[in-house]
């Protein structure tokens, strides 16, 4: 992702009472890689792509963004008196909102009136010539707008209208408040990431909301091909918990073989010992043993050798089985020496450690820079 | 997603000398609906599409699977002998492991040697045909192997070619040991997950390789798009680390913004409050109240209006400022009654609040019914 470091270049947006579809103002300058690397692709895919975009607070602009990031031209359509909500939010790089910038980034805006007779003549021009609609309100909202799927493809079949909402445009609960608290909540994510007899844990990051974003936009792009292929478009459905139950992998799985309800485990691989997080002298470390090689060359690189030759750990099933006691004999030597001794030594053995860095350290790494994944984008 | 629940309906690979591309072997069969739901696409966005998919164990197959939900033909590559790890990975249903169909479900299987001129004919082969090309090896196998992007972009110019991997194709860990754990590791989201005072927090779900698994079905996506206009594959580049830097949001925010180390925030929301997860008489419920307004609405529902008045929490810059008083405060009613009756008074006053699910309650709740999120994919 790019562009992280962004400055609004202008702040306030403007009302426009002309039908024609305007370059109202640049909120961020785009530049830079994304995730998406595609050195084939120098404009970016959807370089040719106009995109309205009435999606607000974090979900539904997180996913829009990516669009732009690979050069859609994006239109955002705020709502008159203070736009976005996020514009208000915290934190402030030079009085102005990065939480709004870090999804709005590239954006042109419009501000609109839904409900006012000339705004909607703007809208309806706007949305005749776009290839993406894409909408993160309350399911029934744009329906009662009189802006449903239905009546869209109707001036634009080549439409790609694509929706984001908390639990989707069906179902039972369909209207239910959709905050990512509450997704990460219900989605079961909480109840599996955590330790035992710990509290459930939200992850540390809107993960329901981006997904939901993420998912959009794979949807949009999945739709804009197919369009390429039957000149219609399609109205994309995304929920964010159907998005985190997608995510929910092994307990999922263990769930849908055994029954059981999965539990926490704290940082530790499900299947395979030793594959965790362990605490050295001043720090901590992670540990991927995936076979009984690694595990003997990591007894070795401890000064251990030893502990390869208990019959408890002999197998991968046996160090499952005891790896709580696995876990404490391992960490009695790497507590005796610094992280980065570790990280050395372990790393030299063949057995894959890595370090446990801080976000400072995460973006800051020479790889981080590499890869372009932090750029100032203020003009 | 679609599929959890499926079986593989034959086991074994089996080994072609036939230089077409053939259908070996159905692993599971399709079905239903997906995260994705086009009701304008019957058939899948991507039915005329075929992907050579040479990836392996879960972040790599995790991003086909998805074209393959949604209406590609994938064919797998797998080495002779064992064929991908997975297929001896539990949890296991019917003696099938459910780890390998959950994200090899609905492909075809073919088994090449690709260091054997016979099996390498073959590949070349079936590469000319395709659509797509995914790979999620380390870093210069492909090339070693004589199959880099621009190898095989001569036999196949509209190629889009995929490689998902660790740190990426470029920067100084692209040949760094890449697990799940240790990408959360470095990534710095562990430093973000649990509680002040606790322990760094594995997400309790492998977040990066599905992350980049995700990305990576995006940039497949998003190339194919871009090739309907120009004419040329690309090369798509994904990495789990900049797929999980990607998700880090307000934590990345707050350093770009302060310069200061985010630090394990809890459950709680970093700029609002109450904004957390409560403690009732038998169990946890999300609340999440985002103006004054309905901060006074809950404390009226709790039945501790006083609470609203108190000057310390006037506002969300007090409430936040004092947000374990507030927390004990708000517990200390909640406490005396179960989470079921909150869900319900709460709710009713118009203040939103979710139950914690584990994950049994979440899949088999009425919304994932409707949404066709567990479909028993056997045939």
């Amino acid at each position: 992702m790019i562009g992280y470091k962004c400055l609004c270049r202008t702040w306030q947006t403007v009302r426009s009472k002309d039908s024609s579809i305007c370059r109202v103002q640049v909120l961020v300058k785009k530049s830079g890689d994304a995730v998406m690397s595609m050195p084939g692709i120098c404009a970016g895919p959807f370089s040719n792509t106009l995109v309205i975009d009435l999606t607000h607070v974090l979900n539904g602009p997180f996913g829009t963004t990516i669009l732009g990031d690979l050069g859609a031209r994006v239109i955002k359509v705020e709502t008159p008196g203070h736009g976005d909500d996020t514009r208000t939010y915290g934190p402030y790089l030079h009085d102005k909102s990065l939480y709004f910038s870090f999804v709005n980034r590239g954006k042109e805006s419009i501000v609109l009136n839904l409900k006012d007779d000339d705004d909607r003549a703007i809208f309806l021009n706007m949305v005749a010539q776009a290839d993406v609609l894409a909408e993160n309100f309350r399911p029934g909202v744009m329906a009662r707008l009189g802006f449903s799927y239905d009546d869209l493809a109707k001036i634009n079949p080549r439409l790609v209208y694509a929706s984001s909402s908390g639990f989707g445009q069906t179902g039972p609960l369909a209207n239910f408040p959709a905050y990512d608290t509450i997704i990460q909540a219900m989605s079961g994510i909480m109840s599996v990431t955590g330790f035992p007899g710990g509290a459930p844990t939200r992850v540390g990051t809107s993960l329901s909301d981006l997904l939901g974003g993420l998912y959009m936009f794979s949807g949009i792009a999945s739709a804009l091909y197919a369009r390429e292929q039957t000149g219609s478009g399609a109205h994309v459905d995304i929920a964010m918990f159907d998005s985190t139950l997608a995510f929910l992998e092994h307990s999922l799985m263990e769930y849908v073989a055994t029954g059981a309800v999965p539990k926490r485990i704290g940082n530790r691989h499900p299947y395979m010992a030793p594959f965790d997080v362990f605490e050295c002298a001043d720090g901590h470390v992670a540990i991927c043993c995936g076979n009984d090689h690694l595990f003997k060359a990591l007894c070795e690189a401890i000064g251990n050798p030893q502990l390869a030759a208990d019959p408890r750990f002999a197998d991968n099933e046996g160090r499952i089985d005891n790896v709580t006691a696995l876990k404490q004999a391992l960490e009695a030597s790497l507590k005796t020496r610094p992280a980065a001794y570790w990280l050395t030594a372990i790393h030299n053995a063949g057995v894959p450690i890595g370090p446990l860095f801080n976000v400072a350290e995460a973006i800051e790494h020479p790889q981080s820079k590499a890869r372009n994944m932090l750029i100032d984008a203020a003009g």
